[in-house]
């Protein structure tokens, strides 16, 4: 999937942000200057646009690593996925996917619609030979270090097999995304307290053991309070409970940050207060900010298919194009067929 | 379920709670002093221990309303659920569960092993005509009122007939805990974007519309990100989903707060700040604090078995009694077993 050369060209589908194309462009500038990207970008959309956005910028890279690949439509956040491909194959996202399918990318980067994305990915890109249903893998914050959670919603039907390849999917994307040698892979289950998990955890708990120490590095399985603790570098369950577990997270960060204000202005020695201490808060922000791990690659596929979120700054562009420059690097796609090919013969 | 003359008796496994006997007394004290409890409690375990430590305390209640049933053995946290309750029928939780069988108590209330209630109520209790399987129900804070969560764990493993049922146990449990009259019911799904839910889902919202407005107040999927809205009353969903989404969003919780206390500290001006703004922080706990609704019973059965947290302090008690008086009180046993009758003539 590299060029031989180690050049790397990431596709962009600039025009599926909430933000508009603007928010793109700033990203880049972001992901050059600030992340010091060393990779050709190809930016997906209305031409004319685009051009004119990027000509009022000043780039601290080569002009000439910076393409502007036209594309008349765009795939919105209400189309229903199979469709929107089937009518909008001139939109910037079917586009950034052709690129990618045509070998003149290394990795599409999408804030669009994620059923879209998910179906365009899979159809044009198709999964690995010896995977059956790709999943999306995320990097979330935790007490200690950031972990990998996948599946977060791709595939809502899961199988133990399904599982099982997600725990190769997310231990191969610690190693690119995190860096980590030798990712500690859990499943995520419910206490014994309340009897063991169901039958679905029971059943892949086997084949994370089967294939434990050779191809995965598997510690057990883990509970729902412990998904935070930062004892393990990748978390595993199907694209159900992924999801469920993802946005009510997020839910509660949004409640707590809501009662806290509420409770922050009471008085006006809560006030000052407050005040006072708004740089603690302002850095939890940053800290708890999912910004920073912005790119969630539908892993599975024969190409690099990145989602980020609808409503991405600048920030979460940027690192989300740093996250595809890095999974293009490790050859992520080469160790993952290698490793899924060990796993099916080991089960 | 209740006696004619509107008597009531809890049961109460004094043995099962991680902080001793000692904080059940205070919980009843406070049950009785401040939130005005009228009923009944039978104190359940050492007897002699049990009889000195209600010497020691002061209670403006009657002492004829509270009874001591010796029981000689204890369920642990790591008992095995159906082999404590076959060895240890002297333990103060099969006892207490005795007691209810017997209709010598119109409740129980436990904050021991959870597996162990969960089987000895379901064994000794049994569920009601037309539901296969019980239900744990939890009331949890919300960003406007506090709705129930249910299932969080006692069926992991369920078809969409046990979600109907649960819709139905849950509608009934806000109707008697929360007061509600006619509480908006809610089926727990992930986002359309993704692929709308998965079959089990699916099935079982056709399931809710069938009773919708005949049994039910029904009103639609809710996504994880909406959970804590306070937008519904009721949220269904099976014990795996409930049990994780349970338990992660506290671990969430403890994330943010930990982070907090990490930032708070780091120079002068954050930690008088912090000072000064103690007191909302203080409110906030309380206010988004478990304690208050403590009490989790098994829904489905011919009898009240509540759960309470095993680290239950003595608020987290009396509220759990408050909560097992409520449902007394509501008949909801009755009301459930109409319903359930009702729903599945419907389907």
């Amino acid at each position: 999937m590299v060029a031989p050369d180690g050049k790397c060209t990431i596709a962009v589908d600039a025009m599926g942000s909430d933000l508009g194309p603007t928010e793109f462009i700033r990203g880049l500038l972001y992901a050059t200057d600030e992340l010091g990207l060393d990779c050709d970008f190809t930016l997906v959309g209305n031409g004319r646009l685009l051009k004119r956005l990027l000509k009022v910028r000043k780039f601290s890279i080569d002009p000439d690593k910076i393409h502007v690949h036209h594309a008349s439509e765009v795939v919105s956040m209400t189309d229903k996925p199979i469709q929107a491909l089937r009518k909008k194959k001139d939109s910037s996202m079917a586009q950034a996917i052709e690129l990618l399918r045509d070998g003149k990318a290394d990795a599409v980067v999408s804030c669009g619609n994620t059923g879209a994305l998910m179906a365009g990915g899979t159809l044009r890109m198709r999964p690995l030979d010896g995977v059956d249903r790709p999943a999306l893998g995320i990097i979330v914050p935790s007490k200690k270090k950031p972990f990998v959670l996948i599946d977060v919603g791709a595939n809502p039907e899961s199988s133990s097999l399904n599982l099982m390849h997600n725990a190769v999917l997310g231990s191969n994307y610690a190693k690119a995304a995190l860096g980590i040698e030798n990712p500690r892979v859990s499943l995520l289950t419910i206490g014994t307290e309340e009897g063991k998990g169901n039958s679905l955890i029971n059943a892949s708990g086997v084949y994370l053991q089967a294939i434990d120490k050779k191809v995965i590095n598997y510690v057990g399985p883990i509970e729902g309070f412990q998904i935070f603790d930062g004892d393990v570098d990748v978390i595993v369950c199907d694209g159900f409970v992924g999801n469920v577990v993802l946005k009510s997270s997020e839910a509660v960060f949004g409640f707590v940050g809501n009662t806290m204000k509420e409770e922050l202005v009471r008085n006006p020695k809560r006030i000052i207060g407050a005040a006072l201490s708004k740089s603690a808060f302002d850095d939890m922000k940053v800290r708890l900010s999912p910004d920073q791990h912005a790119g969630a690659p539908l892993l599975g596929l024969k190409g690099n298919v990145l989602k980020s979120h609808g409503s991405s700054n600048y920030i979460a562009i940027a690192n989300a194009l740093r996250i595809a420059r890095q999974i293009v690097r490790h050859d992520m796609i080469d160790s993952i067929s290698s490793d899924i090919n060990q796993a099916n013969d080991l089960v």
